[in-house]
This record gives C-alpha cells, sequence and structure tokens, in this order.
C-alpha cells in the first residue's frame, strides 16, 4: 500500500460537477489500494474576487488581514470537497492548515513551512478517510493564520508529502505533464515522461508555469517524487525526480521562454573599480530582483550596464536607475520591454560541449539577433526581440531534435 | 473608560460601503474613550450562497463540514473590517473565534460556548486597538471548527461582554429599537427606552426578530446590558436590562405576533387518564415543539386536544397526530394553518391584575374571535384568525394606551 498525496488548483475545483470530478479521482487512487491525501486551492476566482473587496477598502492592506481573508478559500474547498466524498458513499475529513498543524515562520503573505504535524492525518488515514487539507495556508506558533505566496498549495502538497514519507506527490493541472517546448508554439512537442528537480526549477524560473519553484526546492530537499499530470485525463503525466545516471545522457530536456522580463540600460558610466557592485547594492537594497546583467567597457573609459528586470518592476527600476545615473555621472538611461528571453535546460550540459553553439547557430539560421547571453550549469539562455521568440522556440526545438527519442 | 461591545448582522456588512460604516461606528466609540469589540456576522447574503453550493453536492451534508464552510463567512468579515479601520488611521486587529479561545462543545451547527479565553482580547484592548472578532464560531477542545445556530452572532456578542465584564453590548439593527408593536403594523408605535430580560425572552420566542433568545438568556444569566439599536442612525436605541422596581408600574411593555404557527386538533379522543401525557410525550420524542395546548372535554365522555406547531413542523405534526388518533381510538384529525397570536408582555403584570380581561376586551369591541389562550407570569396570548392580526395588534396597542409615556 503506497501513500499519494493529490493537489488540486483552481481551475479543477471551480465549481460543483469538478469538485465531483476531484472526489472521484481522490476515491480512485484509495481503490487502488492507496492512501490518499488530498491538497486543494481556492475555487476558480475566488481569490480575485476577495482581493477585488480589498481594493474598494484599502490602498495598503495589512499582511496580516490579507492572509485572514484569502485562507477562507481553501477552507470552503475543503469542506465542499469532503461533503462531495461523503455524497458518493467515501470516507473524508477536512482540515485547514492550522488544523493540521502546518506550522509557519511570520512572514505573512510568503510564510515558510517550519513544521508539520502529521499526527492527526496520519490517524485519519489510519482510519480509511481521504484527508482533504486547505493549500496555501499555515499557522505561526502564535497562532496566526499566514499564507504561503505563489503557487502556496503546490507547496503545501510537496511538503505534507515530505512529511509523511509519501509515495509520491501527484499535481494535477490542466495540461498533460511537462513538454519539450510549449505546446501552442512547437505543435510536434512532446511530453517528458521524467524531469530532474533542477531541469524543473530552471524551468519554473524561466517562466513555465507548471510547478512553483518552492515546491520543487521542496522536493528536491526532501526527495519525493513529483508527478504533473492532468486533472481531465487519466493518463500518466511527467515524473519530477531526481538525476540518474542515464539522464546525463539526455543533453537538454526542453525549450522555454519568457516574456516577462524588460531591460534596463544605464549608458556611459565612468569605468572605475566598484561601479557595479554600488549600481546592484541599491538595485537589490529597493527589493527589485534582476536576472541577467551585461557589462560592456567602451573605447573612451566609460561602460554601458544593462540589466533585465520583472515588467511589473520596470518603472521602479527605470527610477532607480535615472538617479544612480546622476549619482554617478552616467550619461543615460534607456529601458526595453519589447525583449523576451529563451532557454535550454538540460542535466546533461553538464557532460557535453557545445550545447550553446548549437542554440545560437539555430537563432543565427533563422536570422534572430541575441542581444544578452547568460549560461548556468544546466542552462543556456538568450534575450531576443520579444516578436521573434516563436521563430525562436521552434528553431531551438528543430536544432536539437527533440520531438524524437527518450 | 468604559468596554464596549458591538455587534453588526450581515446586512450591516454587506458590502464595502457599509463596512466603512461600520468602521467609523467603531472608531467614533472609541474616540468616546471607550475600549472596543466588534463582533460580526458574514457579509450579506455569503451564508446563503455557500449552502446554495452544498446543495449542489450533497443531499445530506456532514454537519462538521457545513461548520467548516459557513465559518469562512465571519472570516471573510473580520479581515476586510481591520482594513477598514486601518485604512481610516485607525488601530484594529481582526481574530476568528478560535483565535480567542471561544471554546465550545461538540454540538456541530448549534454548538454552545464552554468557554472563552480574554487574554488576546485584553492585550491587543490595552494597546488601543479595535479588536474583532468572528461571530458565530468557535472551536472544540478538540480544535474542531464549530457554528452557534441562528442568531450565533449575537450569542458570541454577549458571551464575550460578558467575558470581558463589558459595560454594554450594542447589538446594530436596520430598526432603531424595540418598539411597543411592530411600527408597520401600528403607525404611533413607540420606541422603548428599556425593557427586562424576560420581556425580551418572550418577545423573542413570540416571533420578534430583533435579538435571539440565547444570547438574551446569555445576556440574563450575566447581567450584561444590552443595547439594541440602529447601523444607520447615530441614537439610543433600547435597552434591555434586568428588572428595576420602578418598571413593573409598567404594566404592558408591548404587543407582539407572530404569523409562524399552526393548529392541529385531534377530535373525539376518549376521555382516560394520562392521554395528555401519551400525546404529548410521542410529539416530544419526534422534536416536534409545541407552543400552546388546549384540551376540552366533551359532554359524551370524549376530548377534543388542540396544540400549535411551528408552520415548518405541520407536515410532520399532522402524519404523527393521524398515527396517535389511530392508536387512541380518537375520531379524527384536522390543522389550521390560518391562525396567528398575539400577545402583551410586560413585568408589571406580575403586580397587576385585569391585564388579561382589558386585552380579551380590545378583541371583543372588534368582533375578533379568540381561539385558544395562554398566560406566563409576564405574557397573555391570544390564537386568532391570522386575517385579523393588523387589527388586532392596533386595538390592543389602543386599549393600553402604549402611546403614551413611559
Amino acid at each position: 500500500m503506497s501513500l499519494i498525496v493529490q493537489k488540486f488548483g483552481g481551475s479543477s475545483v471551480a465549481d460543483a460537477e469538478r469538485i465531483r470530478n476531484v472526489a472521484r479521482l481522490a476515491m480512485a487512487e484509495q481503490e487502488r489500494g492507496n492512501s490518499v491525501v488530498v491538497v486543494v486551492s481556492a475555487m476558480g476566482k475566488t481569490t480575485d474576487r476577495l482581493l477585488a473587496l480589498v481594493d474598494e477598502i484599502s490602498a495598503h492592506p495589512d499582511s496580516r488581514e490579507i492572509d485572514m481573508l484569502l485562507s477562507t478559500g481553501e477552507q470552503q474547498t475543503i469542506a465542499l470537497l469532503a461533503m462531495a466524498i461523503h455524497s458518493a458513499n467515501g470516507k473524508a475529513i477536512s482540515f485547514t492548515g492550522p488544523q493540521v498543524g502546518i506550522t509557519t515562520d511570520n512572514s505573512h503573505r510568503k510564510a515558510k513551512i517550519v513544521s508539520i504535524n502529521t499526527e492527526k492525518m496520519v490517524r485519519e488515514l489510519e482510519a480509511g478517510k481521504v484527508v482533504i487539507v486547505a493549500g496555501f495556508q499555515g499557522m505561526t506558533g502564535d497562532n496566526e493564520i499566514t499564507t504561503l505566496g505563489r503557487g502556496g498549495s503546490d507547496t503545501t502538497a510537496v511538503a505534507l508529502a515530505a512529511a509523511l514519507k509519501a509515495d509520491r506527490c501527484d499535481i494535477y493541472t490542466d495540461v498533460k505533464g511537462v513538454y519539450t517546448a510549449d505546446p501552442r508554439i512547437v505543435k510536434e512537442a512532446r511530453m517528458l515522461k521524467s524531469i530532474t528537480y533542477d531541469e524543473m526549477l530552471e524551468l519554473a524560473s524561466l517562466g513555465s508555469k507548471v510547478l512553483h519553484s518552492r515546491s520543487v526546492e521542496f522536493g528536491k530537499n526532501y526527495n519525493v517524487p513529483i508527478q504533473v499530470r492532468s486533472s481531465f485525463e487519466d493518463v500518466p503525466g511527467t515524473m519530477v525526480i531526481k538525476e540518474t545516471e542515464e539522464m546525463e545522457d539526455i543533453v537538454v530536456s526542453g525549450v522555454a521562454y519568457n516574456r516577462g522580463e524588460a531591460k534596463v540600460s544605464i549608458m556611459g558610466v565612468p569605468d572605475k573599480p566598484g561601479i557595479a557592485a554600488d549600481v546592484f547594492g541599491r538595485v537589490g537594497e529597493a527589493n527589485i530582483v534582476v536576472d541577467m546583467i551585461i557589462q560592456n567597457v567602451g573605447a573612451d573609459g566609460r561602460n554601458d550596464i544593462s540589466f533585465t528586470v520583472s515588467k511589473d518592476d520596470l518603472q521602479d527600476a527605470l527610477e532607480l536607475a535615472e538617479k544612480i545615473a546622476k549619482d554617478l555621472g552616467a550619461e543615460k538611461v534607456r529601458s526595453d520591454a519589447e525583449i523576451a528571453k529563451v532557454s535550454v535546460v538540460g542535466v546533461g550540459m553538464k557532460s557535453h560541449a557545445g550545447v550553446a553553439a548549437t542554440m545560437f547557430r539555430a537563432l543565427a539560421k533563422n536570422n534572430i539577433n541575441i542581444e544578452m547571453i547568460s549560461t548556468s550549469e544546466i542552462k543556456v539562455s538568450c534575450v531576443i526581440r520579444e516578436s521573434d521568440v516563436d521563430r525562436a522556440v521552434q528553431a531551438i526545438h528543430d536544432e536539437f531534435e527533440l520531438r524524437e527519442g527518450l
């Protein structure tokens, strides 16, 4: 007998009919002889509806009260799902995060799980019940309600799987699994049978929205096998697992893209030691996360420093860059929101040379200009024109022959 | 400095604008130098909307899961109200029932408060904050979420006032206070400055919907002064307090009516000792609450037994009466849903004779037939035709000259 944790997001529980579908999936897993814990998010647009109410009431809502408000969404879903299972003659019991002892730190709206008390869940699983737990929420040691931030229900599911030593954590979504590229762009994109935690982390940070990176980190740290699979079709999905030797033969697992970044350039900065540290120290203090950085040393002893930030942060970053430019005696500041990033990801890169060159060749063949380059141990990313994204993803997918093999 | 508990029902917090109004009322009380605890219900039709979802999912929902679901409504309101007070530069903090240690018994959907831990509330009040508490909910000793049933938020408010030894519990409603009669029927009805707990209990059980009887009982047991007042007009309302000597001079405080009952009659029951005990023993076992009972002994040694029940219970009561009639060898069963009850209430009746006679005279003058009569120490009730209610209430109000003087 295995212990399976299942997680269903907001669109999978958006109405009564879909909640009944989730009840069927949980009971089917139980009928296969497994113990089942289900983690759910708030129904459909519940969270958006609550935040719209907040907008009517407060321009700067207190994070503690936001958590008090938003945590009600998941609590509604767990109760309705328990009723749906009862109604289908199954056994189930619902628990809020605080009730199953999901203890977090005090960071409202982005709390981190500190510990989980599994006693209550184990007792109910042994009584043959489907244990339903509200995702996204926890409680501090001082009985304050917290939420885990974006992708919080994924994190709850993987953390519960780790704490309960579950055999698998199934993340149900509206796609069948993780693909070699976005199937909306590359029609011959192939679903991966498996992918490593590290590759999944790169994909998550690259803007692929299948799994939130915090949940993948949790899975990696506690070695929880995660399956990304469809809520609507009963077929195996993609397993996210730790690296195995045979995986190293696969040089590139997939091609990702991200349209969510913008570029800021500070032009004509006098060339002195410590300039970069000064610039990015101030950007970091302003809580603006920088992705890629390029510094060109010009012939006249002046530098151009360019960096990319989330489009959401562009306005703040620009205002700050203007101040920094003035302080440093730089010539001017430019910004560009029409960029995008394409990336190839694969653990095999660690032992295979020439991946970057293959990628650059694919882009060159298609007359796509590369504006910035960044690499990690298992990733190569290029900033290009946003209008070139679809062609670039297709070209790279073709060049690495991703439609075949595995 | 006084400590005031304020309670606002669902219609007083139905949207963002009304929540802002509640924030103003709480802050105004604080500006008068008082400590303020606010108890709120779920916004407007939230509870109905959640129950409609339940209907889609389950025909026989588990009470525990209903409590899990419904308790979210109040939790949403407390968070939004705290934000509204913050937004108006006030200090406030919200708490769920479980968070402020409202411990109840295990009776889901109709739990009774067992104890309240005031420590957290006192600490926040001392810090100058408006303490906002979710009404209607509590937690068992085993961390199970419970709700208190109909009128639960009133009960929470009065119970908190008792536990905190508050100087007053203000129940804000959509009426200005308690009247000598329904102002929609008697246009010269007068708002009472004060009324006793016992009178209020009689009015609550007579169908007046201003305060739920459980909260009045709580107020009486712990001697909490309760004020019924308007959410929309800043004027003093009606104080519900314990009896004082001068109140005994007031023979009748008000006239109430209830259209919610129906009459069942078992005709021609053989006259034997123990018949009534038998009939009402069986009715009680079926969980049907009986209000008035009349037994006429006929000339032929047969009795007619009539009793009134809530219209909601009429069908069940009729079916049971048919069985009882058969078992006892009675002749037939009749029912009548076109009845209503009019009552006069007043603690002064205890020391004044002739109240019943005055009431009967008022009805007789207006050709209104009395079908059943019931009296308590501080109440006289008559069952009449439902179509006569408005004329009866007006006639009794006139006869007792309630429009004048306190």
